[in-house]
């Protein structure tokens, strides 16, 4: 199984999806094909736009998806589920996922109310679903968006992903060493993601191997020994500037010196000269510490002569809007051959009927100009529609883009959005309108629910 | 293997853990003895105590540590390592962990600087396992934390925790799960959780069960009928009250009814009203979405009839503190014998040399009343020492805790700190001071290391 793919993962839902599912079985409506829609409600403050992220991992989910005789004996013995008849357990042992997926691709821009993902299939296999895939996106979409605004606050020097100390768990810093890669990281320090992702990984020397050795300059020497022109040494455990010239009066090869703490300004700037007078020109200067893509653009714009950025905690938890509002919403249900389109009415939580697709137009130039969200069938000819079939009835369609191709993706796509709409900070937004014939689809569909009128209960009731 | 140990979870570590790894087998100081500690820096502005939780899972993973062929040749093969010797890789598949662990319980209060953890083992091993161990009890301990402050504000009404969703990864969610309940949640809506650890799982129902229904009260009345007297019935898909009043007219039994938008205050009081003027004292009330302690404090300062507070973003996040400031740093090293302390001195991130005991007084009436962080060998009879040692030699020392112990714990622990340091808001800091022994401690590590003043750099050299 794929990492981060756990032991017992069908079980890895809320158990509302569990107890619905028994009641879609029992109500007769396991047979009714639903479709669910994956977006984002509204972007967070802090961000003018999402760089989506995370589908391999929500259909490597959807593949592995199912329910074996312990899982099974769990629900089938605990009291949420002792007055569920037997047969609906039977159908659960069976349960594989046999539907059909659109998708958004890894590495596209996506905006408040554009569908990520949309799920076509037998009510029970979707339902079941929603938990683990809006953590899986949500989580990755938020990371790979923060990445993207680190990276583009850098102006060309690189950065590198160094958080998974501080993620969520492990696990979740094995995600973000991904999503990162995808919003246009150098690289990371997770091994995992390099063994499981072939994502480039990174490192240097932590302050214990410093600390291990009586005296500092033993520590860079036995360092540089080893590892050569490939060694870069950590510079702060004691004093930067003195460590940068221990370093230098060894006269062994390093590819670097990383700084960790202090006035990363200042430092550089005097350790650029220190290396640059010992003839050091190559050696590269890293900076790591609480950084994030405001210190970033600081520095940049000073010309701090730091040449990698180690982005850790800011990064891995997306600090400053470290959850996204991500909704998994039923937009129509299918019986017998009938579409019935559902919209939800909730105060200032509506959500809109319908399979959808998102229309993007470009200007002259090919740069985007404006999103439509409209009926799946529409058809806009000058536009890009985003939503792609990625799994056909179980199957994959295609094979899924390399990672590679995601990232060069998103530096297409960020490329493509006019500087207005990503501007670190007040940002314009950018243009998302909702066609006309899904705002009359809205409608229809509010006639027939909501709000109901005092008294107008009984004619529900009666219908 | 437990969840969330993943497949290579040897590789879930910093790339440098591993290179610096190598280093030390090629400097001849695999045989060292380090001593680390886990501790958090500062603890964030928006807290004023952490609760300690993850300490299971941390040595679940030091027991699963070890690196198979696979995972070797992965590393072997990168460019990284070209220049380490073979012997470090063969040292590298016979590592286990085999070293000595202390830590604080579960479930109890530790503040900033505070160790919760202190692992003392062959350097290699302490090393490699930094990364892992940071961000597993970093996590935990952050949920654990909002948890304790979310049931507090709760005011006696319960809490559980729904928030798998909008955690950073479906595993993420497990683990907030499991730190929620330590905190003091009720339950879960992670079946995972339950089925692995035991934790009690919740559930209603959701917007799309509603809506595959075309009529509203129909799919409260299908619910009802499989689940009855257990049923919890989502009301707000169209209208909160039209919702409970169709749900009343049904006649049919059900535990209770859930609120997810609105004005909780207003619409709580009007929807008891309905519950009782039916004679159905008994139904529950819960409500759910964007709820944290301090919206629930201003629910339970108003009285507002709400039984269940369903609690998710907010919770699995930490949003408001989505990060602690974890740090994982050597205070001592031995070699043939000798024991030699190690402290930092990067600016402003001074790290305390050897090891260390946190000692807790009380006042008369057993209140927790001030902290002293001291060297580990000193003995204060008053006080509390928290640190116990839970592994040793990689031996389990005794049976781990059960997680309702650990939960009855949080709840003692909590009732022991004075109100004074557990507001929500402008808590005045809890007491904690270093012993004089300590502190001579740092002082003669400083004069042998740092800051060295200009020119002092030969010195240490030829030391």
């Amino acid at each position: 199984m794929p990492v981060p793919i756990v032991p017992h993962v069908g079980l890895l839902t809320d158990l509302y999806e569990l107890t619905m599912s028994a009641a879609y079985w029992q109500a007769g409506k396991s047979g009714e094909v639903a479709t669910f829609e994956l977006s984002v409600r509204s972007i967070p403050a802090q961000r003018s736009f999402l760089l989506a992220a995370g589908l391999e991992q929500a259909i490597e989910y959807l593949q592995a998806l199912r329910f074996n005789g312990d899982e099974i004996d769990f629900l089938r013995k605990h009291p949420s589920f002792e007055s569920v008849p037997a047969g609906f357990f039977e159908y659960l042992a069976g349960l594989r996922f046999s539907g059909t997926a659109w998708a958004v691709p890894e590495g596209s821009l996506v905006f408040s109310e554009e569908p990520l993902l949309r799920i076509t299939a037998p009510i029970v296999e979707a339902q079941i679903a929603e938990t683990y895939l809006m953590a899986m996106m949500a989580y990755q979409t938020s990371v790979a968006t923060k990445a993207a605004r680190v990276v583009e606050a850098a102006g060309g020097r690189g950065v590198v992903e160094f958080g998974t100390r501080r993620a969520h768990g492990p696990v979740a810093g094995f995600l973000a060493a991904r999503a990162s890669y995808v919003g246009g990281c150098l690289g990371t320090s997770n091994t995992l993601a390099g063994f499981e992702l072939g994502i480039p990984i990174y490192g240097t020397t932590a302050h214990s191997w410093t600390m291990s050795f009586e005296d500092e300059a033993e520590s860079f020497r036995s360092f540089a020994e080893l590892y050569g022109s490939q060694a870069v040494l950590l510079v702060d455990t004691y004093d930067s500037i003195e460590g940068v010239k221990k370093a230098l009066r060894l006269g062994l090869p390093f590819r670097g010196v990383r700084l960790d703490s202090g006035n990363f300004l200042d430092l550089s700037r005097q350790v650029r000269k220190l290396l640059d007078d010992a003839g050091r020109t190559e050696a590269l200067i890293l900076a790591s510490g609480d950084l994030n893509e405001y210190v970033i653009r600081t520095l940049a714009e000073e010309s701090a002569p730091i040449d990698i950025f180690g982005v850790g905690t800011d990064l891995v938890t997306s600090r400053d809007a470290p959850a996204l509002s991500g909704i998994y919403k039923i937009v129509e249900i299918e019986r017998n051959g009938v579409v019935r389109h559902t919209a939800k009415f909730s105060e200032s939580k509506v959500s809109y009927p319908g399979k959808k697709q998102v229309f993007r137009y470009c200007d002259a130039e090919g740069n985007y100009s404006q999103d439509v969200i409209g009926v799946a069938s529409e058809v806009y000819p000058q536009a890009e529609p985003l939503l792609e079939p990625v799994i056909k009835e179980g199957i994959l369609v295609r094979p899924l883009p390399t990672l590679v191709e995601i990232r060069d993706r998103s530096t297409a796509s960020l490329a493509r959005l006019p500087e207005a709409y990503r501007r670190l900070e007040n940002s314009d937004a950018y243009p998302v309108k909702k066609s006309a014939a899904l705002e009359a689809l809205l409608e229809s569909v509010r006639s027939r629910y909501a709000p109901l009128p005092a008294g107008a209960g009984e004619a529900a009731k009666s219908r």
